[in-house]
């Protein structure tokens, strides 16, 4: 178990790792003055790679910037660093129809459109944060109408072109969890009357088609009815991505009152998918599992990739938070000690993010066009911020007390 | 330097890898009596871990049994075997439109359709192979008019829709390397009056855009004009694939006569290639590098497959055959024991596809969507065919002097 004064030094470590260890990897020193946007595309040093934008990393690192701001401290840099970010995105990535770009130069220039919406979600984050931190009405005006578009991507009313032919259809839990996370982000920052039905519906698919209780399980891909699809493809679980969903989870059932329900399927999910993914022999949690221990297509599939270690962190400390579990207190001390023994770059900063099964270093980059100042800092911040708040609540039940005492 | 000896025990080792555990691993109990075609997704012991169909994989096996048939042994299962493949090739892998999917189910209905013609130039080869070992003269047309449609897609006349969007448009080494291999397999088995000119141009593209003398690299991506393409993707090297791209010319300076330009742009490829693909730590290839030593994109780039492997040991056999240079012979003995050592299942037959880069098995199955018979068999045929062709001229060499003492 952890005591109040452990759950303190944990709410000092991530704050201090956030502020003075990731944040400053990133910034000021990606801010595109020139062209707008973030050059993030960099290698362990800092040095830059690359001076593409890729999309999804725009979004999250505005995202990010005006988080900050909105919720760690009200500094000017920040502020400007996320106006960067918003008018990058809103000027340079959409196509003439709308649609926006997976990857664009550091210009802005298109390089690569792709047929999902995510560039999409993480702008409506980035939009609705920024909207908060400036006040700017245009933003918030945008961040709604840019959810409209991924309510009509992820209900099927917009069509997106099909990866596969009629045969075999599937449908994947990234839709409904990342449709979560976008409906809580914007609901928190400037909210939307949309957001918290639609959650509960989101939920509720993940529950009954992705969750499967009798094997233990949650399944990245389904068949249309939720039945599983006894292929490569379909048989491929990925437990770091289910954890992330388990503690969105977890985080809808904070706010709604602490619900039983969603609390017990939040750590559901994190139990079954722990037992996958965690790697008993070398720690940290593996990339992709077959759900009947078969060999998996993809070939990084036992690396240990930062990111889903990010989302153990949270789902194991959220769960802890909310349960009062001894079993989430020990893996969450766990996951933490493992991970921040070896992907954390203790000279420069920030993390590693690609590492062998054993935990060597299997590439240097930083940043790329997947990886960007995103898992990493949120989990920093969002375990800080859940701490405060549990110790802050401690407190006034406390003082509660000792009044009742008087 | 290898004596004649060595040579000659050399093929009797690659003889008897392929017809006594390479090919006993995948049949006959792969071949589909139900459905036609092959169940090639196995495990390490020859388990099925999935009964769908990759049409690459369709192909080559039954390229490679009528390829058996045509020149090892006239065994009737295999031309029966091809038989499967050519039919379910002809009669389930083409939409309405004539384009070929990349995956089917079974039974052959369509899974995915992707935008490359890669599943045709497996198709012409397995037709043509098919054509001479049967005598099949709908066969030979098939084969005939789908490289016909080949030939449309490489030059441009019909077109494939692009991944990238204009900004900056890019042209792989991979399209006239299989054009050219699909070429010379279809001259060598029933003859094309279009292959012996089209070969000549793919190698001038090859010689003139991607081999950069300057740096000694090949690269796998350049612009349309062959300038580098100093990004992330654009930067990334295929060291495999470029020795394989080498051996296809030295190849072609074989069948012209011993060419000398030839073997010199075919031993330069692979000279450059080795030196940025050899694993100087652990031995073997590695698969992705950056043409300035820059982190690359793709997650398995430090990984050892077996492809790159086989490719390496026909170009380094190939190349010391027709230069007798004794750095061929090192290199060739090198990577073949170091394959041979690591990725061979002595026990069970064939080889692991994947493993770490430290040698390590990362995952288990001999068959999947990507991997199947193809290029382990071909080595073992190919360095036997060509290790028996340059004994025989040897002997004949030595009768002839016989005679002429006498």
């Amino acid at each position: 178990m952890y005591t109040n004064h452990d759950l303190d030094e944990l709410a000092s470590f991530y704050k201090k790792q956030l502020t003075e260890d990731t944040v400053p990897f990133w910034f000021p020193r990606s801010y595109d003055k020139e062209f707008g946007g973030y050059l993030l595309m960099r290698d362990a040093d800092g040095s830059l790679i690359d001076t593409d934008k890729a999309v999804w990393i725009q979004g999250r690192a505005c995202w990010l910037l005006a988080t900050l701001y909105n919720t760690v401290e009200p500094k000017k840099e920040w502020l400007e660093g996320a106006k960067l970010g918003y008018e990058f995105l809103r000027d340079k990535c959409f196509n003439s129809e709308g649609k926006m770009y997976f990857h664009v130069d550091q210009a802005g220039n298109p390089i690569r459109m792709r047929r999902y919406f995510f560039s999409e979600t993480f702008a409506v984050i980035a939009f609705a944060a920024y909207a908060k931190a400036s006040g700017d009405q245009d933003a918030a005006g945008l961040a709604r109408e840019l959810f409209g578009k991924c309510l009509a991507y992820a209900s099927g009313e917009k069509k997106i072109a099909p990866k596969f032919e009629e045969t075999r259809q599937t449908k994947g839990i990234g839709i409904p969890m990342i449709m979560m996370n976008t409906a809580q982000q914007l609901r928190e920052t400037i909210g939307d009357p949309r957001c918290d039905d639609a959650i509960l519906e989101w939920i509720k698919e993940i529950e009954q088609n992705f969750v499967k209780d009798d094997i233990r399980c949650v399944m990245e891909q389904v068949a249309f009815d939720g039945s599983i699809v006894d292929h490569i493809d379909g048989r491929t679980l990925n437990p770091g991505h289910a954890i992330e969903g388990a503690w969105f989870i977890l985080h809808e059932a904070v706010y709604r009152n602490y619900d039983s329900n969603l609390i017990d399927l939040g750590c559901r999910m994190l139990d079954y998918m722990w037992e996958r993914g965690w790697d008993k022999e070398h720690g940290g949690i593996l990339y992709f599992r077959d759900v009947y221990n078969k060999p998996v297509q993809e070939y990084w599939q036992d690396m240990k990739f930062w990111w889903p270690q990010n989302e153990t962190i949270i789902a194991c400390l959220l769960a802890y938070l909310v349960t009062g579990k001894e079993q989430y207190a020990k893996m969450h001390s766990e996951i933490h000690k493992y991970a921040y023994s070896t992907f954390h770059d203790k000279q420069r900063g920030e993390w590693f993010g690609y590492l062998h099964r054993d935990g060597s270093i299997a590439q240097t980059a930083k940043g790329n066009l997947y990886k960007g100042p995103f898992h990493l800092p949120r989990q920093e911040w969002y375990c800080w911020s859940i701490l405060q708040t549990h110790l802050k609540n401690l407190e006034s039940v406390a003082t509660c007390a000792d009044k009742a005492t008087v």
